[in-house]
């Protein structure tokens, strides 16, 4: 399996990209091989202070670009062809690599494997799936912040995609499908809710019902829809409320001399633990991760980014989406 | 100033509302007088175990029914016109009481609010405002669920009602408004969200532009801006994550032997502390309470009724919406 890494994402790029591959080459399956993607002189004096490379199965390849904030998520893939964000798609594109990780630019990500790797046959808009840790084991959301302005029948494709990546991924044979709304009813929520709640009773998934906000967190499901809009507000909303109440337990304990290792009690709550968020429905296998990855996360996504590859994730979205794309459902 | 307290409405009526509005009698300022509106057998019971009661200021009104979750919001009021709700909204309409607190139902509190005290003219929308905390200060959140598929002038209201609480309510001379996005920039989002930016800055509030899920708990602005869909989903998921870390922690804590004092650390974190959530823009005042709430909130929430009487806060609403009203924005 091969996976080009985005040596260039990350706020503290390339070291975090670095020490996360080197981690994941130790870490995980010895089938993996890592290409990073990057400005040549700055990832070999990365890799420089490091011994003991396991050089056969991590290579370099030039990037001279790099896409940051201030680029239009839109035309960064045009106007900065050499970043690390094409290079890497282009490697996946043309048989070089079987996924890309990148903790670079979530729009320009998104904008580029749409542009470089295609939507698949049947896919109208590919979405960012994103694991929301529950009490119970975590749940796939999706779209976490591809798409606005969603109609019924592309809550009902989310639905498909994040199906099948449940089955591959997380090894649930049927897994929960719930629509995210403002209560239980089929008849409650706003327009788009009622009639995909109407479309998703009917399109043969597991679909469990509507859930509120407040069960999310108890484990009611395990593919979790939404618009995309709604999907980003919860997802960024979590991750500050998680470090909120870091914050403000450091701070009472360091009041109060009391030792505790919150590290473990939040590992539940921690996004690094489930590595990054893949964008659903393109041909190939993209994961974007958090801007800032420790390399924890660079190395957890890349192991993400493997189990998309060896489940063969992309030929069943593939099969199961062009079917469904031949009869088609709602509007 | 007299509050008229559903005393049906929590699921440990009607000793919570009982508990509440003594204690609020014993803490709040000595203008408070409360009228207790239920079942009289089953309040009677619950009063007769308590001494030393100021009789002076805490009477009984018998409402024989009461609003269950098996009943249609809005149908109650007309299904059920001697439920607590009915009564208790009904003794302000007759002008025996200057506000309404309930811990029942909702959705049945907002639309009999809605047909007894009336919109205010010139508010297409009432809406639910709520406190979230944050690391800052708390920030009124609104629509909280009162209202789906809202229009850009709608939020654009929500706006101006905001304003208006957090003036009089919290004493923020200038609140600052944001608009609940998933972009900062002017051009990011939904097509509501756009258009909405838009009408905002032409507004004449104090709009500080577009506020991401992760910067709400920062403490980013006073008023918070959202369609109702969106501020339920976030509101419900909130509190749920809030009893997720407490339950982690406990267990936590148990195991490790430690000692801490969590209810200290989270007060921030707790609604309770907050008191309910105002249906701003109707003619009168309603607080809609939390169906779990704590004798404490039950305070604080009457506390926060008769803050709203003594600022004339309807007053102000009305004064500031049919003015706008005279010249609309958008559509």
């Amino acid at each position: 399996v091969r996976i080009a890494l985005d040596a260039m994402g990350t706020d503290g790029a390339p070291s975090s990209e670095i020490a996360g591959a080197v981690a994941a080459l130790r870490d995980l399956e010895p089938d993996i091989e890592i290409l990073l993607v990057g400005d040549r002189d700055r990832v070999e004096e990365g890799l420089a202070v490091l011994s003991d490379l396991p050089r056969d199965r991590l290579s370099l390849v030039h990037a001279p670009d790099r896409v940051t904030a201030g680029d239009s998520p839109a035309s960064a893939i045009r106007r900065k062809p050499n970043s690390s964000i094409a290079v890497g798609l282009r490697l996946q594109k043309e048989g070089e690599a079987d996924a890309f990780v990148s903790a670079g630019s979530t729009g320009a990500v998104m904008a580029a494997s749409l542009v470089l790797l295609r939507p698949l046959p049947g896919v109208d808009r590919p979405a960012i799936g994103t694991l929301l840790p529950t009490a119970d084991r975590p749940a796939l959301m999706l779209d976490a912040g591809a798409n606005v302005d969603c109609k019924p029948h592309h809550l009902v494709q989310f639905a498909r995609l994040g199906t099948i990546y449940a089955q591959d991924l997380m090894g649930i044979s049927s897994p929960r499908v719930a629509l995210l709304n403002i209560g239980e009813e089929p008849e409650k929520g706003d327009e788009l809710s009622v009639e995909t709640h109407g479309l998703l009773r009917e399109s043969g998934l597991n679909f469990v019902g509507n859930v509120e906000g407040r069960d999310i967190i108890r484990g009611a499901c395990d593919v979790l829809v939404c618009d995309g809009f709604v999907g980003n507000v919860l997802l960024k909303f979590y991750e500050s409320v998680a470090s909120l109440v870091i914050q403000l337990l450091t701070r009472e304990l360091r009041r109060t001399g009391t030792a505790l290792e919150l590290d473990e009690v939040f590992r539940v709550l921690d996004y690094a633990e489930y590595g990054g968020a893949p964008l659903l429905g393109v041909n190939g296998v993209s994961i974007i991760c958090h801007g800032q990855s420790t390399p924890k996360a660079i190395r957890n996504a890349i192991g993400v980014a493997a189990r998309a590859v060896r489940s063969r994730m992309v030929s069943h979205i593939a099969r199961e989406l062009a079917q469904k794309s031949a009869h088609p459902e709602g509007t």
